[in-house]
């Protein structure tokens, strides 16, 4: 059996659509963010208006002297799984400060969001017997992986819908456990879920909630905890989980909730317990990061600040974005040829990088350029952002909000 | 409806059984590899006898020095995705470094070889259709719920048998993709598969062959490449599968094979897709640590004499291991809570850490300690750890190998 045809042809299929993905292989350039350079195709000196470092705490000099000082002390690597010599210091450290940052009993480090999610779902549903998992429609891949890996029964509620949630949770008997999942800030539409009005739904039915504040962790909230904590709501949320990997600028996932939950996870789930420990540097940068942004305001208010910014400039130009009350600005384009040409002319000849965003990230149709606005992005940034985009859309005469 | 009390419920069985973990919290030192200061319960000070960093790769000049010039240089974190702003030049380099080492077209970073297995086998199995992935009944954690997770049809085959392997592929259309899972040396037992009988019966039937290589890279082949490499059979096996977090004394997993198959996995996994990627930092030290051992057997002969003088010694103390060709020795138990008696023993009296291995690691009944001695270890570490041994196995009166 030819094995490398039957993967050509379904690449093949990806490219007729227009699916294909070409990574841009950049060189980010610390203390120069958004800045980096470009080792693949265009410009060789780009500004990153994608990344997901929302704050530029990737390159904080206290985020990167822990990191530092933490190999200095421990080495590169864990050395082991948690359970087998892979449980550092740093690591408990690191928990300790998360549980603290949601105001929880306990917290449990992952590799990754992805894995947090994935590993964590995955446990709940196989292992709470007769288990209902209630998944909003837009929930995050790895939420979605992890309701499927564990085999319980599945409902999907419409986003952000709490009446239809109120419905589905009513038709349940009351004696299954029932798990509600759905994140704060979805990421590639940038609304908000209304938190308060789903956890009221989920408590009237004796539901557990499940919140993926992946996208809101460092930016949302006085001590960046999330958009839980923005609006009181933690301790009405039963496990919250979030990332190291985005506001916080280095890498790995976690959740947290009550002991007994924590414990629960620690022991049952295969994702975590079969798996190299993050290095104790990762941890400790991490946690770093989550102190500073603890205590400092700054980062949150700049990024708001230029976030306002584009908006308002796009919107002098008649350039559609979605409104939403987020930091993430889409710009819809709509078709997955042209969305990779505009961020090809963009990055060619601007040298302004945006990643067009393709299915299967997003719906077919709803392809987008999706563009992060950070504190360290200065009004000239946006300046030569918006004449590009100006320019652009003359140029490909795409439809123009009415103004 | 209580959660708690259903996560309690649970883990008080786990207590019950004697299969509840405590992990031990340590504190790795940095130039002291196998020392480590321990913040647990049991000596402030102790030698780890358990280390998957089976080299002391993890805190080796080169590689430490490439980690600190990284975050230097690009941060502490990727950023994003690798498809959204996350892909950076060090990722790249060690994809190319890992192809090379592998003698494979090309190669795909994943978080961890967790990962790498479950979001591999995870794709491979959906999306080939009328897969059928052949496993060995002693696969890992995570090429098992990769199979799982794909739904894919799953025959189970006996433990490094070829023989039996190759009846169940004869059972089997041959217009059906078929995927030959297996690993080289598995880690709870250190056994050793049979990859060139293996590798010929899946040709002769037409079917992939998927290789599990994470407790054999850097050890093993002149460029320690892995079991394959030694055998002069990397050719020959259609996806090479390996961790940076082991030998190589990082963290992150990896797979290798053709150009089409690894943009493949590239292209459709959500395990690949849907995550942070690494750290600039770790790929540039894994890169650094692969280059090393591409180079240096120094590190692979001191493992070998260390692995050697501990088998002699545990044989003149008549204490029973299994006898296998690799780097693993696993001294039995068959009993979960005597397993942790000894083990805490070790520690609190001697200063030894081994961690007791149980269930789910390994199957009840099987208990077991592990020991995996490092080039770092010393004759005096040896010395230390027969006589505790030895003074143990008297006290507990635990059966003694005849002779
Ligand atoms: C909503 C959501 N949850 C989880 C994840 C995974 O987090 P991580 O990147 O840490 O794996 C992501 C994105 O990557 C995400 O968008
Ligand atoms: C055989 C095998 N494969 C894969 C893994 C996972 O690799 P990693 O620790 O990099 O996640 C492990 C152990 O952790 C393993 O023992």
């Amino acid at each position: 059996m030819d094995y490398d045809a039957l993967f050509k042809a379904q690449l093949d299929a990806l490219k007729r659509d227009g699916n294909y993905r070409i990574f841009a292989e950049l060189e980010r350039r610390c203390g120069q963010f958004p800045r980096a350079a470009n080792h693949g195709t265009g410009a060789r000196e780009v500004t990153v208006w994608c990344s997901n470092d929302y704050l530029g705490m990737g390159q904080h000099p206290k985020v990167m002297e822990a990191m530092h000082t933490a190999i200095d002390r421990c080495g590169t690597g864990a050395g082991g799984t948690r359970n087998i010599s892979g449980t550092n210091i740093l690591h408990r450290e690191l928990e300790a400060e998360l549980a603290d940052l949601h105001a929880k009993e306990a917290a449990l480090l992952f590799t990754s969001g992805y894995v947090s999610n994935w590993a964590s779902l995955g446990t709940l549903g196989a292992r709470l017997p007769g288990a209902v998992i209630l998944s909003d429609a837009l929930n995050h891949a790895s939420m979605i992986e992890g309701i499927r890996h564990s085999r319980a029964d599945k409902v999907i509620w419409k986003h952000n819908d709490p009446e239809d949630l109120d419905r589905k949770l009513a038709a349940i008997p009351a004696d299954r456990p029932k798990i509600v999942a759905f994140e704060s800030v979805y990421s590639m539409d940038g609304d908000i879920a209304p938190i308060r009005e789903i956890v009221e739904v989920a408590e009237k039915h004796g539901a557990m909630t499940y919140l993926d504040e992946v996208h809101a962790v460092g930016m949302y909230g006085p001590r960046g905890a999330g958009v839980a904590e923005q609006e009181g709501l933690m301790d009405r949320i039963t496990l919250i989980e979030g990332t190291l990997g985005k506001a916080y600028g280095v890498v790995g996932g976690y959740i947290t909730g009550s002991a007994a939950l924590i414990d629960f996870i620690r022991s049952f789930s295969s994702g975590f317990i079969f798996t190299t420990a993050l290095p104790p540097a990762v941890a400790a940068a991490a946690a770093a990061s989550i102190r500073h942004l603890k205590e400092s305001d700054a980062e949150r208010m700049g990024q708001r600040e230029r976030v306002a910014q584009l908006r308002a400039r796009l919107d002098n130009l008649g350039i559609p974005h979605l409104p939403n009350p987020s930091h993430i600005i889409p710009v819809m384009i709509g078709d997955p040829v042209k969305c990779r040409q505009i961020a090809d002319i963009l990055m060619e000849e601007y040298g302004i990088y945006v990643q067009p965003i393709n299915y299967p990230t997003v719906p077919k149709g709803t392809e987008r350029l999706r563009f992060t606005p950070s504190p360290l992005h200065t009004e000239e940034d946006i300046d030569r952002l918006v004449s590009a985009l100006g320019t652009l859309w003359k140029q490909c005469a795409l439809s123009r909000a009415v103004a």
